[in-house]
């Protein structure tokens, strides 16, 4: 298992990683099969989606906000039950297939963290499973 | 990995393509082990839902809509913000188990794609893991 | 393939099955790979979240219920199409990262199933691919 660290700037904000996993698979010498992301953090989630117009991410982040308010009917004394919330519906594994020392990704796709409750210091797991 | 392509057929809907991967499946030869699907696409997810009564894919594919309506408060230029949310939420990666060459699947789950922003031509991706 | 059982209580709720995960591992001296617990049901569902406040459960179920209600414009006759919606939305898969024979989790994760029809007699699939 392998760590990368991500230093997140704000409460909610989707954070382009697809680098650091790229940096990863090449120290790792990680070539065929399938890598899990995994976010210890339960405040926290990973996704792909669109990377190229940097109006996606903001207008996912805006939308989850809505969807899931700051404020609402929660018990929990922390204060970010929406981020909890946000983060089992996004989930905290992302599966990616390897090739040639590079990840799969479609023509649009970036990975991303998506912070829910920053601004925080977080790590993400990575496990290489060779095919 | 293999190419699996779908033809979508309107806007939002899904699609069963468990016969599909089935098919893949004995092609490959794929017998024990762990199956990744992975859309590259970000306006289209895979989910495991329920195949029997086509009510129930219908009545995801309607709810989804209003949760995460076509129009709202959205910067991205070309109109369909809606679907690159939904793909979060749903997200791009399933996960079966696979045994004696055949998807363990439970008594009434079928694979879906989630077209999510179609009528498109799309494309799935797979890749083995053997136990 | 393993399986493991759960007995559900109530309509919606989470139950903590970290432990049985563990007890699995140690039964089948499952050591460093990852580990896909897969959920065959169409109306529950596994996701990893906080398990230290049992008020984060309860705020992730009562909100759910909020955004995705038992009562709205379903067609499905029996009644939980709620349900179905929710699992898609958490997913019925969930890839866990192991080291030395136990599950890799953050300070605050447990692993739960996801009740969304019950109560019920349910069960789950766990297959291990070392690494």
């Amino acid at each position: 298992m392998e760590t990368l660290e991500i230093r997140t700037g704000s409460r909610e904000e989707m954070i382009d990683i697809t680098g650091q996993v790229r940096t990863l698979l090449r120290k790792n010498g990680w070539k065929n099969g399938a890598l899990l992301l995994y976010c210890p953090h339960t405040t926290g989630a990973i996704t792909v989606n669109e990377g190229a117009d940097p109006s996606v991410v903001r207008d996912i982040t805006v939308n989850m906000r809505k969807l899931v308010p700051l404020h609402g009917d929660y018990k929990h004394l922390e204060g970010n039950s929406d981020a909890h919330i946000k983060t089992s519906m996004f989930g905290p594994d992302q599966m990616l297939i390897i090739e040639d020392g590079d990840i799969m990704l479609g023509t649009w796709q970036r990975i991303f963290f998506c912070e829910f409750d920053g601004p925080r210091n977080r790590k993400l797991w990575a496990q290489f499973m060779s095919s």
